[in-house]
């Protein structure tokens, strides 16, 4: 199909796709002559990934880049093109430049990471999500003083249970790339309708709490 | 105290407290010559507030200057103060205009709230989560085909009785700032936690599941 039969069955703008081949995110058409290309599926498929990765889970331009990286690197065994493609995706709320306490959060990424690895986890210390628990943690403790990783035990209880039965859902006989794909993209909906619902059930019970009848 | 000392007992620069007061956040200090202000622990507090929204939270500044409104604007109820404090906190992933299918995600906002309301929750139409919850239902049918907002249901579950207990520890005998303070804290620094916890877990079951021993 021409480029504008691709945008309309995308739902994007031909602009977006221009930028997107670009950037390297999407592979160019096929040209059929010096000014037409012709775009197949494949282009439909990867215009759906790039738009919920982009609109449901917030990544910027730049790490859409390094997930898709991961997934078309064939020579990588499944579970590091997840590990790599997880790493890649934007942590929300992003990390700024914390201008004080460096040494109170590497302290507390090492409690973080021995109170996770005591508990059977097998994980990558190197991970970007072990940092944002230990600033969660030392914000804690500015807040509400001396306090353990045991503070997050309900949520990693239960979040240890929904990874689980999340992961036993994939369905990897259709190979690497749509593995990946479905955990990645199951990451990133399911996060932001978790984070969401917490606030909505916050806001019920303060309602609840505080609000008179 | 000057306002190099108020910088170093609340772990910023100089430049980012003239920042704050500039950008109405900070209360100025109270002047004791035309080139010198006097601060006091106020101002350290309110430091330490905006430094937790920011890079805890990754609060943008503009919406940190209408969670502090809220707060100190003494005319509103607390459940009140509550409500609009918390729609001010950015929701992350931000969501980015979507340049397509707004009739669905009207139509699956409209399904998500009376999903809620039927479950017996006291929620404002107008919360920007419900519009992410939403998004989220609406990527999850164009992924995974047709499903209602009962695809959600054990995170549905898991955050109604986790915000009860949380909610249940507000100690609100401090007066409103300091309730909705604790309120708003909690949120973001318990999100930060639940959001990288679950990407430790899934990291932890997809090594499991994938990774060879």
């Amino acid at each position: 199909v021409k480029v504008s039969e691709l945008a309309r069955d995308a739902g994007v703008s031909v602009a977006t796709i221009k930028y997107y081949v670009r950037e390297g995110l999407l592979h160019p058409g096929r040209l059929t002559s010096a000014t037409q290309a012709e775009y197949d599926a494949s282009h439909v498929e990867r215009l759906g990934l790039i738009r919920v990765l982009r609109d449901v889970g917030g990544v910027p331009v730049a790490s859409i880049g390094a997930v898709l990286d991961a997934i078309d690197d064939t020579r990588l065994p499944l579970w590091e093109t997840i590990r790599t493609a997880h790493h890649s995706l934007a942590l929300h709320p992003a990390p700024e430049p914390v201008d004080d306490a460096p040494g109170d959060v590497t302290t507390a990424r090492e409690e973080v990471l021995q109170y996770l690895v005591t508990r059977g986890w097998d994980i990558d210390d190197g991970s970007p999500a072990l940092g944002a628990v230990a600033e969660a943690l030392v914000a804690a403790r500015e807040l509400w003083g001396p306090t353990g990783v045991d503070l997050f035990e309900p949520y990693i209880e239960t979040v240890d249970t929904m990874a689980g039965e999340e992961l036993s859902y994939i369905d990897d006989s259709h190979g690497k790339s749509a593995t990946v794909q479905q955990v990645i993209v199951g990451t990133v909906v399911f996060e932001r309708a978790l984070v969401a619902l917490r606030r909505l059930a916050q806001q019920h019970h303060s309602n609840t709490r505080f609000k008179p009848r």
